[in-house]
């Protein structure tokens, strides 16, 4: 594989995520090759395949991993599927990128560890945000100490609307929806863990759905084990757009990223000043998702690029684990216990 | 007093923040005068009223009091002395502005409000935030329901540096400083009560003072009653300046409020962008400073305006004595329970 | 006078300009008196007297000159008399600060120099771009060389509205209005002079009036002897209010100054983000009117500040009599011709 | 070709913007094929079509040409050639997209005007602001009528930085890279026509190479038939990197388009904020050349799309002109006599 110049890609879970990735796969990383969709949803993977004029077109998983001319699979599958999943992309030899969660327990996790090292398969999970504009970039700022010791960190996700709040699983708002922001905090916090959570959660946007066990709007507490006190929020309905935002201060600075106008253009006219904002994550973080699978491409055919694995898929999860006890007890959460207990 | 076009107002403790009212009483509020100055400390209060040229100074507060040429205070002095200088006051009939917290624990605050209204005496508590470029905008955009119910907020106090740690009094943090973040939110989130509070706090920016009690940053969580979730953040030590921000997210939209520039210069060079930022609160508050000295003002000579009083006072106290009540027990606190101890 | 502390000012011309200048004297200047207020209209003085508790109101000029208690004048009379008061304030021994422009022809600068020069009088222009928000600091980033050589400038004035077409005296676009620019755009070419303009000028706001010798819209483009090329433009009538903003870019890099925004209030809705903008000159000029009457005061104590004098003055209007004498040509006119005609 | 889905498209001159296209056409392109590169420097097509897995090279344009499966020519050749590839390419019926400007003469804009009406060929010009970040959005505010009547407008385009004076094309500023500025301020001032251009130009980056004609810094006045006044600015060395904005101001309100800004990231620290700023056309133009690439690739094969054709060259090319003719007399330049004398 390290020598061929183009990577073959299978594409695992033909849904919403998986058509915007298989677009790019196919068209915007030029190193990568969609050669292959699964998905078991009859008809789902043969339209998509059809569309970008991929060849392979799968209703049977096994099908697609079993195919020796697949490099490479991206897992955009339910959640609940991901883990299993890799077990079984990394027995046939595949490097995997794979969406988040990367597990729903930890348990998952560690059955994705083992699988990865098992096998020496290269894992990447999707964590769009640290590649998203801007983000990177704190980084780099933080690596060269311009923001000196990490102190407060915050993480924003807000999406632009809740569809069908009935369709929402358990605890998607930690498991899928804010392990962004606390990948996000992590990664600008290099070095450190979370060592206590505490979670507020509600359903401020659809409250018929409560009893239902909906959450559609949270703010996590986590305290590092630099010091560093960090806030994740999160909401499923923001009236404005898609607001992915984060801030790091420290004691020598601050840096900041994210950006809510969707264009350059302004408008100043009787009633003030105007601009559009951003509607959807498809619009301001098309570039994330094509440079996290770049990197992906790239370092699976032997150009080796940063990314987040199985570590930070775990550190992120085992925060969320930990808000889901929190919003059980109503207290913070000490996440060493959440390990221990699993 | 009604029929007076001008208010003669005495001061009460001549220190920094007194010091910078009387100079705005003195030069920027034109229907105020400040007629006298007093504080106990030997030659302080002589010092300023030669300065700004008042006629009357006094070591001896009592002798302020009993001046009947003066129609109000303005109570600068160190905070555990407002309450009882509240209703000293109030005795005598003065008008009064009283910089937060109005008192150190509910018990003070009821004998504020009594004395307040025993004597129907005006009673006005510096919460400057009010007053302060965009957020006043703010509240109005609010009143006018353009975000809808409030569901998320967040206020900030980034103090730019911390002189000497020994000399910060306990629980400084969230009586003094975050005091004027919980009534942001509480402005900002206008006839709903808070319920809850956890508090995470700790001394990262002078940790040897830990052991001493020392709490310089901070991050608060609070329920409110309309099921809003808000977030205060404090932190005494800002390398780039002075920071207060907040930002009002709800159903139907979200304001922000407060800039980190200092001016409009923008500079691009070959290392990119670049611009100053506000390094003081009296650089960037100066126009809340003198905004709310002018509706006492205004209000005191008979021309009724808006501003924080005893219940707002209250409301953000107890926000305050909860967030000291989370520090001691690591967990969230419910606020009626905070009330019924006292 | 060096010894007062006080600056016992003498304003001449009741008008807008001058009532807000009275005002900001009266309240805003510490160390200066508004002590004498003169305007030959009947009533215009003794009203604006009245509103600010000044002692003296006179109806002849000569009256308040002759007083000796009167340190300076400040002159908001009509630009038509500027030149003549300017002179009888200097021969008996008043600090003199002036509205823009000093004269409105070369020879009336020559008398304000010479007059000012006899008495050894100090002379100080209304030029308040010089003390606007980020106006002072881009000049300070240009002394200290971070833009290298300035290469291209701009400047832009556009008023928020033209209520009255016919009033509008010939000209003035560059007498009045644009001379602000042209005094900017000196100002952030430090030690360069104009040595050609072109101005391109029409009645865009009101047509109707274009017969009459109207022009509200005009754009002038002005080489100077260090080779930089520069723009100033100007409008009567912006919806959204009143913007001065300048721009200028050498060879090692540019400033901005100037912010279309009204405060930090920034509203994120259904429509995008929205924010007001700044309606009137009196609302982001105040800090500049004040400061500029404050540097004034200071130097006429005794304390030297920097300001812009009878040079910048003549400076400005020389552009601008260019700017008059382009548009009955049509073509670029070479400013020592324009001197030398007088 | 309507009805085939995929356009084959050859590129003819591998250049540094061939390359760039070459690529974006690539991959970026989904229904675009990269079918041949053209380039007479031996070697070139071939490095670029090895580089880009590309079928054909030549060093023969007439071959790529003659080639009846390649439907669509890309051409990046240098501007003296264009008008002349133009002709040959319409007679051969292909769809032509054309880098700027489409002719150095009006009688070239003439018979590229005939060659594509007689052979019904689509023609597009390289016109990239109309497809860039904020650009298209301000046009169609100007289209809802959200400014009114245009009165001033004002591009700017500002290069990087200057390599190698002595191989700059006499009158380049104008002819190749202002003439994006001209385009712009016709597109933002739709409907209107230019009828006077006044051009002030020096070497004030590369002195040395003013006596060889090197002109790097202009500032153009233009009158429009509508009253508008625009000035479009440039400059071939910005010390923070490539700036391309523009300015729209009418009767009604303002739009502006443009960020200087490379990314969301704002650092905070001891000196202020700071940001880094885009630093060459590949940078911030990438979309818009992705764009205007697309947009072409979908006309050409049956689904219309907006895009600048021979009148828009024509119109800015006119304007390049005058002010060609402009620095000669030094003088303001009527347009019509501009083209009588073509």
């Amino acid at each position: 594989m390290a020598q061929s110049r183009i990577l073959n890609i299978g594409l695992i879970g033909a849904g919403r995520i998986g058509s915007s990735h298989a677009q790019l796969i196919a068209r915007a990383v030029p190193n990568a090759r969609l050669a292959a969709v699964a998905d078991p949803v009859e008809g789902a993977a043969a339209r998509l395949a059809e569309e970008l004029k991929v060849d392979a077109a799968y209703t049977d998983i096994a099908q697609l991993l079993a195919d020796p001319e697949i490099d490479a699979v991206v897992i955009t599958a339910p959640a609940r599927f991901h883990a299993g999943l890799v077990e079984q992309s990394a027995a046939v030899g595949k490097a995997i990128f794979c969406e988040k969660p990367a597990g729903m327990t930890l348990d998952e996790i560690d059955r994705v560890r083992r699988a990865v090292e098992t096998h020496g398969a290269l894992f990447r999970i999707g964590f769009n945000r640290r590649f998203a504009d801007g983000f990177p970039q704190a980084r780099a700022m933080i690596d060269a100490g311009h923001i000196g010791t990490p102190q407060l960190l915050r993480s924003t996700t807000r999406d632009p609307g809740l569809a069908n709040p009935a369709a929402v699983a358990p605890w998607t708002i930690f498991l899928e929806t804010l392990i962004h922001d606390f990948d996000t905090l992590n990664f600008l916090n290099p070095g450190a863990r979370a060592v206590q959570v505490h979670a507020v959660a509600d359903a401020l946007v659809a409250p018929d759905f409560k009893d239902a066990g909906l959450l559609d709007t949270a703010v996590v507490t986590i305290r590092y084990d630099n010091g560093a006190i960090a806030t994740a929020e999160a909401s499923f309905s923001a009236a404005y757009g898609y607001d992915t935002r984060a801030e790091a201060f420290g004691s020598a600075g601050m840096v900041t990223a994210g950006d809510l106008a969707a264009s350059s253009l302004r408008y100043y006219g009787p009633a003030g000043l105007a601009g559009d904002t951003v509607r959807a994550d498809t619009q301001s973080m098309r570039g994330a998702y094509t440079a996290e699978l770049q990197a992906f491409t790239d370092t699976a055919l032997g150009q080796p690029t940063d990314g987040p694995g199985v570590e930070a898929a775990g550190e992120a999860l085992r925060i969320a684990l930990g808000c889901i006890e929190s919003c059980g007890t109503g207290a913070p959460v000490t996440l060493d216990i959440v390990e221990a207990i699993r």
